[in-house]
């Protein structure tokens, strides 16, 4: 049965695998000091186009949340969030764990807005409560939808205006990246924000996220973070020989744009089915309001996640693609819907 | 250069990459329950010859650590160490970033005895100091040593006798069990301590640590642990493949042994010509004390770490072998030191 | 300027301070080992009408929760709490430094109910997120109402059902029992919680609270918990004293009841003026809502908190009374108030 | 039975009482900015000879630690402290509860050097090993010697050359200053570390330390961190009018110099006796090497601590003076004393 529950059931692209087989036995520096690694960061930089940025590889994006959040901080300040955000519901309170509140924010299409920044500013005044100190935005968000470059921008500004580091988390940065509504280049990100990563897990790697360091102030001591956390693979170079087959051309954003096709294709099969969404994405996830009856019918073929109910008779859909979504398995998705339809 | 630095310089072993490869593009269901991991976990069991475990796989040996430790004790306990643990000296504080002390006990050879624990509990007394409640040991240890049967039932007599949690940290486990000098089997690991691991990283996977919870008290709830701290790979089969491949059959031992012998034949090389060490092992970690003068000359052909200096002229080394490590090199070794000693 | 901005603007009720004075050379035990803390735990568990109840002198209320939810949780479990609740808004993220969440629930009046718990329950299903432990109520409430015995039996029962603890935060806890709509015995909470505090700050001591640990299975080790956040004070006998003084006989009633006393002239006067109130109180804290302009007049002869604006000419208004409230201060506001009104 | 357990043994000084006595009733502002804590922190700037100081006060020392040390470290950062130091043994690991480790340096008579220093920094190389930032040091220290100035001012040029932040834990630094061997004037603090605090609790208040933040970059947002970790007192008033009556003229040091007078009254005698000690000490913690058979008649007539074994015959004995030591008593004790021995 096949399974648009998420982009993270298969395993990695053919040039990741090949990188790791053909190498397997060469001899490598530990812990990420080695040429893989290496040659990634600058096929990264080189795609930033920028030098003064530091990248660190990361084995996955909890992790990546906890030790950037937990780096920057001082312990009474938190980090502003969308209640939807990842980092609000699903990392069993791993942020917390590292001593700091996340303030959640109610967002609308698990998107930020100055305006919610600024009530959170405003809502926390004196020293009984704990103090805003960095932005947390996901791109795409949990809710598959994208920030537009005037968007980032007016976050951007409002954090320098207050003080505010600004966090993206990246996971799904390669669907935001490439799809069609999407204006921002992965340059404005350096630009943008102080501090962001760019996901593999869940375009085609194994396992790996590539974190960007952008805003000077915050790169010292970065790997004793990262070792403290338990984050620091001993055979970093396996993730470095991902990001080197990701970013060596322009696979990563290849794999990004696959995925979101799928996702159209699935998409416009929906809609002339005359069914809605519950947020308008344009990325590789969808959320579909679908009635109760198709839903019991397509759950017999495919697998994907039923969110919550959207009224008596109609629930909330996530479907998922991924790089390695096939042709074949949309097709067949549509055609089935339309047939029950 | 051939390196003897570490046992995670190269990939893996080709029977794991072969399975990564054939099934990349099968669909699994996320963050460990997928068919690999129970079929990996199932596989273990059957080694250790019991069916009352509980089997989680966990990307790194710090963040194996830290899980552990702190999902087992409340605040104010600590854990007793061997001064040289690894999560005394080489986890960056990973411990304390929990919240809990490592309790450092001066050990000879890397080990702890039980006269080294009851020095402990008696020193913490009273409500002023941390209360000892869990003993971690490492085997083979970071000495390359390893615990005899008797010592470990001696560890664990005094564990159950003060109501102390047994932890050992197997991240060299395959070495250990498999070197000439070691009497336990991997099923007294499970009769003996409350909870252990099994390290893949050291021993031919590109990553992954298999923790076996023996005591049936500490099982609850134990996956919410590993996603709070960041150890929940959303491609979680990736480790399940691994140690599918390496407990299907009897190949997990296989690379420890080969390891082994690989040190056996350093360390004959090393007798011949007269040097002694500082540790007496049997494993695949070696530290040969050697003249400056040939030290010198070796570093030209060869990686391997200096650990400090034994006395004047003399430094302490470390060679370590690996599950990849070749006959030739070994040789070459050698025969180079022969013809500089 | 009088002031009803709280109730720890003033010192200690005599009484308090006469056992001070008059035992100051003596010498005690430290760290709470007293004589005097023992008679105090004693004529508490006799007001109490029980013995197996474990009972600690905490500096500071803030200190208290931090101490009791840290000690109960393990890391991946999670407080339920009003979005009104101390814990969430006014501690400064104390909480989380210990590494918990805390789940706020939107609450009506600053109380929780049985379908707010449940709705937090249902939400939290799986290891992806926090799991619900423990149960954070106020009485009263920052806002200044009380729980029914009929409502805290509810949240007791679905607690107990669903293996939740059931803390009290009790800083007013003198001002909930003895209002005039209080139906719940002191004897109650030990029955209802498992654990609650019995505040001495905000009811005429100088700093302190007594923790009743209820539940046999929250006992063991507390006096560790308490130490290792700096909550047991060298000198312990100085809040055991206080609690001596508040405990012989009824005096803790007392001051709790004048301060409810004071609070009902006013809210006596603030109804005649045709005032209404944000939040229907019984207590020593009053929440009018008042016209701009009378408040204007009302700020150059008495301070209190102006809460937030209640809509374009009105302001939500926090009046607070205490043990050591004036009758003339009280007569003094009622009689300028409706002068003005 | 006269008492030389500790100097927290009796309640507080009279002036202090009396002011609480006679200010009960008055209204101040909460949370230590009232007039009394202002006042005392001006007329602790006036003994410091220094305006550009931030000071504030916190219940205990425990307390101060903690905030101390969590306040200005980096998750990845340890402090230095010598292995007999309050911090690494009396705490119950209140420091790692803050995330932090604690790097005990074995260290002669309580005190640091700067060789101690060096060491410690020199074994901390890489990630993979906390980084020291901070030095911990108190004066008097647990052993009751002290720093002589050209001891402290080493100790900062080390700290300055090696950008570690320099705190000293003045529990009892009263005594340590007006004890015979003293050298170091209070100016002297303020110059030579970056932060320290004043002990009350040990000195004849209730309870309170004065925390001395000399620093500039270490001012930022101090009083969230006093409130996150539970330290604020609602009534913070009854700290500041104790330091109020202890620096409004020269009371704290006439109080520690009244201890020290009675220990060295002691120390006398003990020496006339025949008696060596542990410790060289000047200030009221005395360490004498008592004959077990002199210590059981002592027993009998004084309370005190018997450290450990001194060898089979003979135990080390800890005698405290405080502020409140009476003349009588100290006689009572060199007669008897010499009566046995």
């Amino acid at each position: 049965m096949y399974s648009f529950v998420n982009d993270y059931s298969e395993g990695a692209h053919p040039r990741i695998l090949k990188l790791l087989m053909e190498n397997s036995y060469e001899q490598n520096t530990g812990y990420g000091d080695d040429v893989y690694s290496k040659r990634a960061k600058e096929y990264i930089k080189k795609h930033l186009n920028r030098e003064n940025v530091d990248i660190h590889f990361i084995p996955g994006g909890t992790q990546t949340n906890l030790i950037v959040i937990s780096a920057f901080l001082r312990p009474h300040e938190c980090v502003i969030a969308a209640d939807t955000g990842h980092i609000n519901v699903h990392e069993t309170g791993a942020i917390e764990a590292t001593g700091h509140k996340v303030v959640a924010v109610p967002a609308t299409g698990g998107k930020l807005t100055p305006a919610d920044i600024q009530k959170a500013l405003d809502y926390h005044k004196d020293e009984h409560m704990v103090k805003p100190k960095m932005v947390y935005i996901s791109n795409s968000t949990e809710l598959g939808t994208i920030y537009k470059k005037a968007e980032l921008e007016a976050i951007h500004d409002i954090c320098k205006m207050n003080n505010l580091l600004l966090f993206l988390d990246g996971a799904r940065l390669a669907s935001a990246l490439t799809c069609e509504r999407n204006d921002l280049a992965i340059q404005d990100m350096a630009r943008l924000v102080d501090v962001f990563y760019i996901g593999g897990t869940k375009n085609g790697a194994l396992l790996g996220e590539a974190l960007v360091i952008c805003k000077d102030e915050l790169k010292e001591d970065f790997r004793y973070l990262i070792k403290q956390r338990g984050a620091m693979l001993a055979k970093g170079f396996v993730i470095g020989m991902q990001f080197e087959a990701l970013f060596q051309d322009d696979l990563y954003f290849e794999l990004g744009s696959h995925a979101n096709k799928m996702a159209e294709k699935l998409a416009k099969a929906l809609i002339e089915c005359g069914y809605t969404f519950f947020a308008p994405t344009c990325t590789n996830q969808l959320f579909p309001i679908i009635p109760d009856e198709i839903l019991n019918k397509l759950t017999d073929h495919f697998q994907f996640i039923v969110m919550e109910k959207a009224d008596n008779n109609s629930s909330i859909v996530r479907l998922v693609t991924s790089w390695a979504t096939t042709e074949d398995s949309v097709a067949a998705f549509c055609e089935f819907l339309k047939s029950i339809s």
